[in-house]
């Protein structure tokens, strides 16, 4: 494909920067791409590793020249990051992010934003529990949803070249409104991730007494959840502060029916609990239809084809 | 190996038997295995895939000869086999099972136990969220823990049979008191499945005031809850009802610590989120250190070797 920016700055070089500097040179999506980490040992990391065209030491520098800067810092970082850039972004120039919520993010990104730069607020729906300029690969956004904001200092133009940029780097593009994607991740990511967080932390708590036979009975749910916990603590921590009401709305909703199943297993009514394990069974083979998964067992791990 | 008995019976043809059927025959862990299923489809789907060396009609057939009687059914259908099977079974033959809860099995089997029938009551920590005939693998015990109980009608060379049988299989093998298995499953088994079940049912409830989008953008979190909660009913449901106690314990300790975690987002208690997450991403290491997980990205989908 032709080249959607001659000059990308990536700010951040953690998982979703540097997969998305991969699948750019995979698939030639852009030109020149330059990156910036606060941290002096993520930039040595990321040069030992040729992560990025160039590493540069200096905010200013990394995106003076920039046509796309992606803000790839947690979200409570972004603020910080929009006022140290702010002076020295180029008249045109794009700003888009990677934050998993984006009413917080559009709220400390405009007041900082200056006339004639563009902003279009994105999130890619792709991640793993690894985090680091080293845990980044290629095909992380293949089939997978990046969902954009409408903002209102972004024309047509800008907004399709974020969409081609994306779809470049694999993945599915449409557009949300802002309030929206806050409540749909608040249920698909935000509220999962502190049920799963508290989880282990309970388990943890119990394995001390046990001596460690939790982890090393750890069976197939345990297991699940404990990946989901070793996601990154302060990306997570920045995504509940920031999308408070939403994931508390959801995790009451949670706690209610918890509640109830709760009373069902306590008085025995083992009908309740058999239609509700029925129920939730169709709902993963409704993502399983809408592609977000494979049916493959245990994710296809172990698996010889003898059985089937 | 040589093989540890002449003449096996599953009684029940599911993920688990299937499983074990495959993996003994790669390993040539025995001789002759019979099998039987209550449903008609099952046993023509089982014959179909030549699943089992025989698989009989009658239940009386099935055990007759047989040197070792699995239990490959819901640990709520236990006794009424026992009951039937009981009559039939031969003096010095062994009988074991593969329920997820080891209490509620005891109590089940042992009323039924003819004089000179030992019982190991046994747990293999393996599983996939699929279930039926067609859904095992001869890896699926590989490098996981069968856990065994002791019994009073069991001696050594009994249990040592089974053990050798398990470890044929594939699978390492421990014993542990019937109660403390019980319990040590409620944490890392049974509670995370039934809050993977509450989270994928308020989801969709959500889901379809949303228009199927829950669905639609289920992001990494949800989409691994919804592979627990795809997992077998009526299992699930036998699980509960027969592991209650502890299960209601677990689940008593994890709704105050979300409640204090809740409480942390609400008031803006960032430290508070930070620390706890950061020590739950420890846990997940002790599991790789375990051996109980893989440390590759996302179960090993979707990776290419680029970014490390």
């Amino acid at each position: 494909m032709s080249q959607v920016y001659d000059r990308v700055a990536l700010i951040g070089l953690g998982l979703i920067a540097s997969s998305i500097f991969w699948a750019s040179k995979r698939n030639n999506v852009s030109g020149h791409i330059k990156g910036f980490a606060r941290s002096e040992q993520t930039r040595n990391t990321a040069r030992k590793i040729k992560l990025c065209d160039e590493v540069s030491d200096s905010l200013e520098n990394t995106v003076t020249d920039a046509d796309l800067i992606i803000l790839c810092v947690p979200v409570g970082a972004m603020e910080q990051v929009m006022v140290e850039i702010a002076p020295y972004l180029k008249s045109g120039a794009t700003i888009t992010d990677v934050g998993s919520v984006k009413r917080a993010v559009i709220d400390a990104v405009e007041p900082h934003l200056p006339t004639g730069v563009k902003f279009v607020p994105a999130h890619p729906l792709a991640g793993t529990e690894h985090s680091g300029p080293k845990s980044g690969f290629a095909s992380l956004f293949d089939n997978r949803w990046c969902l954009l904001t409408d903002h209102k200092s972004a024309d047509e133009k800008a907004q399709n070249n974020v969409m081609s940029f994306w779809k470049g780097l694999g993945a599915n593009v449409e557009f949300m409104d802002a309030d929206h994607h806050d409540l749909v991740l608040a249920v698909t990511s935000h509220a999962p991730h502190l049920i799963a967080y508290t989880m282990v932390g309970v388990a943890d708590d119990i394995g001390k007494v046990t001596d460690s036979e939790v982890i090393k009975y750890s069976a197939a749910g345990f297991r699940d959840f404990t990946r989901i916990a070793a996601s990154d603590p302060t990306m997570w921590r920045d995504v509940f502060l920031s999308n408070k009401e939403a994931t508390l709305e959801i995790l009451g909703r949670f706690t209610e029916e918890l509640f109830d199943l709760q009373r069902a297993i306590r008085t025995g009514n083992g009908d309740k609990l058999l239609n509700y394990f029925s129920h939730t069974r169709s709902v993963r083979r409704g993502i399983i239809e809408a592609g977000q998964d494979t049916e493959a067992p245990n994710f296809g791990r172990n698996i010889e084809p003898d059985g089937d």
